[in-house]
């Protein structure tokens, strides 16, 4: 029997788990992504807040494919497939295409950020979803303190005014390094500019912060980012952007030249691309096996699928989550081994473990909640955060110059890669 | 007596000695560039060749000022003066004008590639002298292996043919860097590509590689690189390019589709803008004392201007190394300091000291050429080369990053930051 071929598509938390899950089977994995690069996403807003350089949260993906004798890479962009011949249609940067031919298919293709039609933000937001949002967001924040250093009246338009939208983690942890990049760092970069008047509001439809988090711990996110100035506004949504307002929904105009969003986001819309059945926010239905139905060989996970969540509450999704991924991920990769190894596939129903929820606030603070009840906050909440961030890193030596860019951000009050710095291709690249 | 206001235009080497040296005396420093960081240059080659990545070679221009109280920046371009009101006109990136009026104008603007008007190197030449330069030849060169892994008949045409341009150091090293980077980490990477096809091609119009050495280094740094299978060819220059070939002068035609530009630069067209007298290659005509005649205050430093070598050699002018910058810069603030002391300007000739020059060959191979005639090779001059770079490197975080990429890259073979990465703005950015 020839080896199955196994194609994941997304160098994600879950693809990159489903493929090294995938390392020992008797089968050949080609795993496809639009980057080079995995990226490690839980850091994004430390590379937007100029703690951490992009290098830092960016994985090579041939560096996992090196060490595994049967991962191969294509970097291409999917533009469709035939599912019944099992043929995926792959196009490389270069506009060549590629017909894939595979066995089993993975979609782990991840989510983007969905701004829910509310006029301006598609346009002006800021997401934090990949590495070109951070590092658009720190050249524009930079931006703004440049400008605003030139010509100090820009201040009273709002060029110090930083709108985040979204109570939950990437909300939470922007805002705190935000300020806490303006307060310890920018500061001393600019003194002849009142850093004082830079204001960063963050606003959430909800009455809490952090949703999902206890009580307990939400107030405590809540007091640590008022504590460290952070404007926090619960309750309200944001009704309009434009370039230099931010309209809320009670009528509230701030004057502002930054949105950033992170107040949700949507399904890949490859879903609906290849022809699959697609739920709530565009994500693909899948069995309790995360099998696609109708469509044998044809796998969903991640954020891109619609994975009920097992453990009783009816119809409930599971959060769009880095470890909701990665446990989908090894679950179908065992799945397609018992496959390969000439078993009938097990159709055993997923079941995802909560190993508990985390958001920092800024220097030295963070909340916590892990499983048993488990509750932490302030410093051993941030060493918590800091050691798990480190583990799940790929790469030891991301994990190296993270700790060591992190250890220097703590001793020094620094910030090092604050940099303006776009890589524009020329007119013919 | 009001304190004396220097601008100096350029964050480069020179600009940044000036404004250091400086920082001790009665007068106030406005440091201009267009970019908020100093880039070092002598590693743009380990970038582009993901040695390093782009944040370890690049010095926010803040993080000196804050530690210089009398320091100031401007991110901005110069687009003009008027010199007899001692007024510079500046450019903001988004568009507003500011008027410096200065007591003293340092023009440390750099330079720039000069391709002398060969057909095609403009469009298609990979320059290497900026951070995007870099980072541009490092997305370039990656994209074509994964061009090549998809569809290895691109091959043939010459898609991992590699033309350096340039036997000075820049060349030799980037062609070093290179071979390495497809012998040691790319073969792995690419396990389904025959790598061993990758061409290095090396091509200097004198003779010699590394024309200012002696004849005992030049000969060693062609034999390493001929070792390690790059294709040196001396005494022939390219005639013209297009997106896939190079053609040289004695007719050869090279399948290419990539041409790095490391074979000269011109000055900084700043000098011409302003009114300033320039000669060869449009660098800035100055005095012995570095001062530009018929304009009172003006002085002009490093790569942009027409430093005359003061050593005997007739007319000769200084070449466009980091260390001519660097003590130029440090020689019209000693000048600008006696003024500002209330003396009357000292006028004394700019003497530069020769301090040696080296380049790298890849891994544990270079040639060092010091005062008092030592000369290295091998591994003692690779050791030189860098101590000497780790110390020149602006910024101790950014020496201890170095310091580490260079440790782990040694010890592993491995290559960190190989993204494929570009930080395209949006539209309305």
């Amino acid at each position: 029997m020839d080896r199955l071929h196994v194609v994941i598509v997304g160098a994600g938390f879950g693809g990159l788990a489903a493929a090294r899950e995938l390392a020992d089977a008797p089968v050949d994995v080609t795993l496809v992504d639009q980057n080079n690069f995995h990226t490690f996403q839980p850091l994004l807003y430390q590379v937007a807040t100029s703690g951490l350089a992009s290098a830092d949260v960016a994985y090579p993906v041939r560096g996992s494919a090196a060490r595994q004798e049967n991962l191969a890479f294509r970097q291409a962009t999917v533009i469709g497939a035939d599912l019944d011949a099992r043929v995926l249609h792959l196009q490389h940067p270069e506009h060549e295409v590629e017909d894939l031919t595979y066995d089993h298919l993975v979609v782990a293709a991840g989510a983007t950020t969905n701004t829910f039609g509310i006029p301006g933000v598609d346009h002006h937001g800021f997401p934090l979803y990949n590495l070109a949002d951070a590092v658009r967001l720190r050249n524009h924040v930079l931006e703004r303190f440049e400008a605003a250093d030139a010509d100090p009246s820009l201040m009273d338009d709002g060029a110090l005014t930083f709108v985040v939208v979204g109570g939950g983690p990437t909300g939470v942890e922007v805002a705190g390094a935000l300020t806490e990049l303006f307060q310890v760092v920018l500061r001393k970069d600019f003194r002849q500019l009142d850093v004082d008047r830079a204001r960063v509001v963050l606003v959430e439809m909800q009455d809490q912060l952090l949703g999902p988090f206890s009580p307990v711990s939400q107030a405590h996110a809540r007091e640590a980012l008022t504590q460290r100035g952070v404007e926090v506004r619960t309750g309200v949504q944001v009704a309009r952007v434009r370039a230099n307002r931010v309209t809320l929904a009670d009528g509230e105009e701030l004057a502002a030249h930054t949105l950033v969003w992170a107040a949700g986001v949507k399904a890949n819309p490859i879903g609906a691309a290849l022809g699959l059945r697609t739920g709530r926010a565009g994500r693909i239905e899948v069995g309790p096996d995360l099998a696609v139905s109708d469509h044998p060989g044809v796998w969903a996970i991640g954020d891109v699928a619609a994975i009920v969540d097992g453990r009783g509450r009816d119809g409930t999704l599971l959060p769009q989550l880095a470890p909701v991924a990665i446990q989908s991920g090894r679950h179908v990769a065992r799945q397609i081994c018992c496959v390969a190894a000439g078993q009938a596939p097990p159709r055993s129903p997923f079941r995802y473990r909560d190993k508990g929820t985390m958001a920092t606030i800024g220097r030295s603070r963070a909340v916590a909640e892990l499983p048993f009840g488990i509750r932490l906050r302030g410093f051993p909440a941030w060493l918590a955060w800091l050691g798990l961030h480190l583990l799940m890193l790929a790469g030891f030596r991301n994990r190296i110059s993270v700790f060591a860019n992190w250890f220097w951000n703590w001793l020094t009050y620094d910030r090092g890669p604050r940099l303006i710095f776009r890589s524009r291709p020329r007119a013919d690249d």
